[in-house]
């Protein structure tokens, strides 16, 4: 039995970025499937809220002890095992790469989250091609913002040439260009990023498309 | 001369979280403010998005090096500075904290930013009390979720009876209770966090109404 639990849902991306972060640590984790649109969303159970009380994804729980959040999970899993740091040493060095995460991590991507775009609905009756132009121009105004901030720092990875905790969140919101048949034309930095991680077994195997729950895993 | 300088603005709730560990750590530092509605918004200036890629607030300037994103300053500080650590050691604690961080950094406030709320009236015609109404749901939706999470750890502080990180980032969000005349009797957890700091002069200097740029100053 793995000491590690993933509760997550294939799709969500902050999921993603943490499955990444598992794999590049080699951390064996049992995967726990929520659906967040089937039996009404699972993640509104009361017993899963014991669990996470935003009632969101994903959830690691180790040795019995629960954490939500994206940014505190790999924050963790980066203390608790050294094998493949995602921060390197300095401290500013891991400050830029803590700016990188959060320009994603709370910059954009709740902004395209399944509840605000419910609200949109239910306050002004957006459509959902209005939904989709919503979700886009946030997709579009993170990116150039990581263009902008990584086309600085970046090697072969985001920063350097070396893996860091940013690619995990960079990948993970690179896939909502999939998602929306976006080019990253625009995005030479992102796109030379998503060439080299998508090379690596640990971040492939991390994608959505290849979870036990994704619909497109044959 | 400090070697720390803050480019930030009076009313935005992640430069408050900012000043509050600076303050905590007793660090000096220069205050630049950042007007992000005078003059189209300063923050969308050139020279500003060379500090800052996001064009946002805050941005930590330390010994010429930028470092934007509340919570990549607030870590670098604690990395930086030792004096009155605003994480424990435990690396679970620290998850904990970190989880309650989150909460409001990347589940709710940015869902009530400037950015959003002006794309709902450009995109929807939203009106001023429909963006009150907007803003108001996701308050109180991250103070429910804050409240469920912070009955199980906090004493009088968000967790135990020490000062951490997370009174940075709920403080911050409690200020716009204040800022909607909301009241704090639905979470007696965050009341009791709140009458604590209230009265720590660290959190009172912080302030979104004793700063530079406040118009409330005097």
């Amino acid at each position: 039995m793995n000491t590690f639990v993933l509760y997550n849902y294939f799709r969500s991306s902050a999921s993603y970025r943490v499955r990444i972060a598992l794999n590049l640590k080699q951390i064996r984790y049992d995967y726990k499937a929520i659906h967040l649109i089937n039996n009404g969303g699972e993640q509104h159970s009361a017993e899963y809220g014991r669990l996470n009380p935003s009632h969101d994804v994903p959830t690691l729980v180790h040795n019995g002890k629960p954490i939500g959040q994206s940014v505190a999970i790999i924050e963790y899993l980066d203390e608790v095992e050294t094998y493949q740091p995602l921060f390197p040493k300095d401290p500013y060095k891991r400050a830029l790469i803590r700016q990188a995460c959060e320009i994603v991590n709370s910059g954009v991507q709740p902004l395209g989250n399944l509840r605000p775009l419910a609200e949109l609905s239910k306050r002004f009756g957006a459509t959902d091609e209005q939904k989709r132009d919503w979700s886009i121009h946030w997709i579009d105004y993170g990116f150039r913002t990581l263009e902008n901030f990584l086309v600085n720092h970046a090697g072969k990875f985001s920063f350097g040439d070396e893996v860091t905790a940013a690619d995990c969140f960079v990948m993970a919101q690179l896939y909502a260009a999939e998602r929306f048949n976006l080019s990253l034309e625009p995005y030479p930095t992102l796109k030379r990023i998503h060439e080299t991680c998508s090379k690596i077994e640990a971040f492939r195997n991390a994608h959505p498309d290849y979870q036990p729950d994704s619909p497109k895993k044959t």
